[in-house]
């Protein structure tokens, strides 16, 4: 498969792919030729080997199929996360589209802050200030509407640094990573921070990841009957936040088993990596660590978003994997010629 | 496979599963040979034939294997419900074995009711007394622990009528139907009141329903550290009601997607039908009819588990297929040979 074949999935092919998947799962993956932009270092080795213990029939370590379940972040995981949550560009950009409708914004905070563009406004708000920017966005209607809205945003919104639209803005290496573990039977899981619905608007073309397999914080939403059709709607009430000690709780729920393998960049992470590595059996716990300026963005104990400490004190001792963006990737981002 | 086979699976086989239902699906399943306890009535052929149509490539109504999602509800539509939940024995039995580390329960209700089999002063008490009975069995360990305790009970605990245990009172055909399911390219999930860790530990020995595929109703967990070992609580807090129209907020919780087939037995399930089979496309709504007071239980709109009432009256409008018990399956239950 081409590059541009992986990340762009035409919808013909998505269909077999559980079928390609359960064939290819049944000769050896050769993880030379499925992890190309991950360079030959320590991070790579420690992949490969866990994958083909976990994977060799009648090895010490071998995990069912059934078994191999793989959790992944996904902002500063498996997309970048700077200069602000790729949601929350969505929410600023759609204040700006709902404001005609909404003339009391132009004086009211934190929506003022959010049509002027005035982060310090809006940083002084608070999480207050983004909840009710949040629920103001993401509330009111329909799941099928809402989904509709996050793909108009994404087929148009370009990211500020790198001006790609920002479904460009996936990880090459993590891809690559996703696909490997599929073709050696894991099954991939997002448990993210975000939100699951507005992951859901692209999970499945982008990163292959079908709805039923993404989990993340959500509103709660109420079955109704409008105009006789009926439809879940979107409530201005918070369900439930998956992040941090939430992200077991939240894979539980959803998985009802424990994963194998969980990769993370922040210390949101650190209980989803804790609670998979503390199981019996071969576990393997990674975190990307944003060391490439040049590249992407280089950010770890002290950013507001996406804040790595405790992860990096820790990692050593728990035998997590922390992946250097700047030596353990050779690309980053897929192609520009991959849209194409 | 034999009924058997079908019944108890080993656990060797269980892994393969997956990978043997892949294989399964790109030969054209044989519906004479898959559905031997449904008689050759209008339910089954409605069935055969939404199958086929919806599998057939190139068919008007071909649906992508990604998209057949198939839900069940599981009391009264995979297994017997009467003369109470089975989910419900289970709490009435762990109140006796707990009674003695809770010498108050002697003289409180609804404990006392509960210890002394009153069924009169258990009524009485309402969903309230329930309630209380639910949490007093169902909370306060971890997930794990729980589990093994429904394991444990499932593996000694008989029915009053049929003194058989409670995982062999699953309906013959209905194992055959998600088999049939499956062997053509669905995920089959079940759907249920019931709670989402009680039916976890039976779903994938009993069904092939791996834990992923379970939604039910759930109490709150929390994530903390037991003697340094992380571990999910549960919590004296209800978090979900699953049932009635939380059905399809559950589904779009767990599944993301609008299943295409939907099968109940009771007006908890009306809204889980209606949701599947307003969608566009080809759809197939069904309800289990007890009408077999000789070979299970006869009950429809006056029972106070499993009412049938509103389904009755607009089934027909909405053509959606009532199985009649007494006429459509052979067998309701896997033959008694089937536990050795």
């Amino acid at each position: 498969m081409t590059r541009a074949a992986r990340t762009i999935r035409p919808a013909a092919l998505r269909g077999a792919g559980w079928a390609l998947a359960a064939i290819a799962s049944a000769m050896p993956a050769l993880a030379r030729d499925a992890l190309p932009s991950w360079t030959d270092g320590p991070a790579r080795q420690r992949i490969v080997s866990f994958v083909q213990d976990v994977s060799a029939p009648g090895g010490r370590d071998f995990v069912a199929p059934a078994e191999r379940i793989a959790v992944f972040d996904n902002d500063g995981t498996l997309w970048t996360e700077q200069p602000l949550y790729f949601q929350l560009a969505y929410v600023l950009d759609r204040v700006k589209a709902m404001a005609p409708s909404h003339p009391d914004w132009q004086t009211k905070q934190p929506f003022k802050a959010a049509l002027e563009g005035d982060a310090r406004a809006l940083a002084a708000g608070g999480d207050h200030a983004l909840m009710e920017l949040l629920m103001a966005t993401h509330a009111g209607n329909t799941t099928e509407e809402f989904q509709s809205s996050v793909r108009d945003w994404l087929a148009t919104a370009r990211h500020p640094k790198f001006g790609r639209p920002y479904t460009e803005l996936v990880f090459q290496p993590q891809l690559e990573l996703m696909d490997y573990l599929r073709a050696n039977g894991f099954k991939v899981y997002i448990v993210s921070g975000g939100g699951i619905e507005f992951m859901r608007a692209f999970a499945e073309r982008v990163y292959g990841v079908p709805p039923e397999q993404v989990i993340g914080s959500s509103i709660r939403t109420r079955y109704e009957l409008r105009d006789g059709k009926p439809a879940l709607v979107r409530l201005l009430e918070i369900d439930f936040i998956d992040d941090k000690a939430g992200k077991p709780v939240g894979i539980n729920q959803h998985i009802g088993r424990r994963p194998i393998l969980a990769f993370g960049n922040s210390d949101g992470d650190f209980e989803m990596l804790e609670w998979t590595t503390a199981g019996a059996g071969p576990r393997l716990g990674l975190l990307v660590h944003h060391d490439d300026a040049a590249r992407e963005f280089a950010y770890d104990r002290d950013s507001s978003i996406g804040s790595l400490d405790r992860g990096l004190d820790e990692a050593g001792r728990r035998g997590w994997v922390v992946v250097s963006m700047r030596n353990d990737w050779r690309a980053v981002y897929p192609p520009v010629e991959a849209r194409n």
